[in-house]
């Protein structure tokens, strides 16, 4: 990577520290449903392959025993709850509940005991019960998989943080429908909210922590 | 403006549609603190200039009476509310009341009856009374002024929509350290959570409205 | 009703001022779904005749073209939700999207366009994009209905109050299992947090204001 | 106590199991400033002996150096964010930080590193930095002292409780202004949200689990 001289104005005012990694993790996987992972449909640039990557992460979570989260985006049928994102992007409210474009992906179906919750807005915990899942497990950090890298996954990077979770992206494993977006949120969400991590530095840096 | 390809991969997924402006409207004013129009402390580019062209934008809505809040990022002297934000940026630990950066320049000084929010987390939203003080009032649009725009505003025009709010980016009254930053926000924003609109532009839309 | 010597206590503190109601208002209807109006499920005393007497109030918000909004308690099948109410009442797990107690009672079966949120927690607003739909509409007092009124009520009642929104709890239109509790409850939310008024008086209050 | 028939109603349907409570715990202290302990301002009943009370459990959480958050209602000077709780009890905007009722009695003054929250709704959590608190510690229990045992202290459990954290009311820690009012509370806390128990039981159960 080249030196990015924005990032050296963000460190000398002193952003861009590291958090200490706790346990419990969790793992939170946003928005991998079938409609985000096509270029057709509100996918494209890397979010199939992000996702599909997100697989053995999903594994090893697993194995491990340690929660898993998933989220959704669901509107009503009748279009009851349309809101303020939906005006700005109307064919949100498309993804209704028998929208099989709003359903988790095959590769990552959720599996008995996962949390999965539906959303109409950015942040996995916005009208959700994510939050209540998290902190009766007295859950420290979370690994966050998912699309899109600057929409849904930036919105819950902030609020995983300001409800004092430690919130590591998964550079591999989040994906957004155009690079540009993709690039610049890895950055922020680095510099002031998140640790950045690929998969396979993440599980190391576990084992020896 | 040169057209931006990636805009067109935003437009063919159906993002990027224009709120309709309902009034009742109020102005957030988003930590234009003294130290985050500094360019050693938290400031840069074109924060200074974005608060000056607040001044202006700040005496319109004083004119119309209409609700005007503010934001301040402010710790405990203790910094017993020290949390995830602080530990990636350990210098905002140094915003304590007592510290004259973290109170709001002269030029746009609070006046009695418009609300002051202090914050330890990005969005204006997170453990403030914003929400109730704009609820109250049945605030339906919300012009959005402040620092950083990829920062506090960003997450609180987030909050904003997703509370039902119709946040407008008044363009030349946000700001950020760096312009990359700026300008990949300002597009992310647009696209999917806010209207952008220069400040004379807001006024005179309103007007005709 | 006879003098309470508690309630003097509070109007000596200064508690028990009224509301000034203000348009536009909707309509909260909170839980009461099969269950709850069964005595040997969730329900007893006063649950079966309040949701029956709130079939009115429902009537003329919907000539009136006002917001209605309706609370159900839901879980998961696979109880990945569960949570602390649920380790209080373990029962509550039983209402699963299948279980027909779950579900509202046909008098007063939802419409088109009227918001149904599910929850797991008592306030009709954790975890729900209930705050959304009414904020979007720039609602300023909310009508309420349901069960238990020292139950899911009282605690929406107290969220609605701390959110910005006037609480008009409708007495014959609340209902709980156990008369004390009814009664303690209805005589702490008048004090403290909302307007009480019978279906009668409120449509006569709002008819002249 | 003698027998309680309503209590036989609760039971029957599944309500009042215990939680199992699991460390790490923090103690909450509600509202303990001077105005709640003097029955002329906003105490009464049992306030002030609830208060003197904990003074020897905050001790024991000091020795075992277990988090330690306080609340204060305290309004702004120019009343800008007077709410819906302020027009029930106007009387409640007299506690601003001039005002010495708002502050916390001498007997339980916070020490450095102790959370100091001010809010203006009853519940502890709403609109504060309590819930980041906490869950940035992996907090799972919560004791709770303060008042008004119906008010600030219910509002708070029913928070706790729906945000994942189990609530202990420590019985003997929480007053009220109205004895009517305090009883009718901790039954309903004890069937729906929280266990109860003296302070002395606290500490032996925790001893043994």
């Amino acid at each position: 990577m080249t030196v990015d001289p924005d990032k050296r104005t963000f460190e000398s005012q002193g952003f861009g520290h590291s958090l200490d990694w706790e346990l419990p993790a969790a793992l939170l996987i946003i928005d991998f449903v079938r409609g985000f992972t096509k270029p057709d449909v509100f996918g494209g640039f890397n979010t199939r392959s992000a996702a599909l990557n997100t697989i053995a992460v999903l594994d090893r979570f697993r194995q491990l025993a340690w929660p898993v989260a998933f989220t959704r985006i669901v509107y009503a049928n009748d279009s009851s709850d349309a809101n303020i994102f939906s005006q700005k992007v109307p064919s949100v409210l498309s993804l209704t509940e028998d929208n099989p474009d709003s359903h988790v992906i095959d590769e990552l179906k959720p599996l008995d005991g996962e949390l999965v919750v539906c959303k109409t807005a950015p942040s996995a915990f916005f009208g959700t019960s994510l939050l209540t899942f998290l902190t009766q497990k007295g859950i420290k950090t979370i690994a966050i998989a998912g699309a899109t890298t600057s929409g849904c996954v930036r919105a819950s990077v902030v609020d995983a943080m300001s409800f004092g979770f430690k919130p590591i992206v998964i550079t591999d494993c989040v994906g957004d429908r155009v690079e540009s977006a993709h690039v610049s949120s890895l950055r922020d969400m680095g510099m002031k909210y998140a640790d950045l991590a690929t998969s396979q530095d993440f599980f190391e840096r576990l084992h020896h922590s």
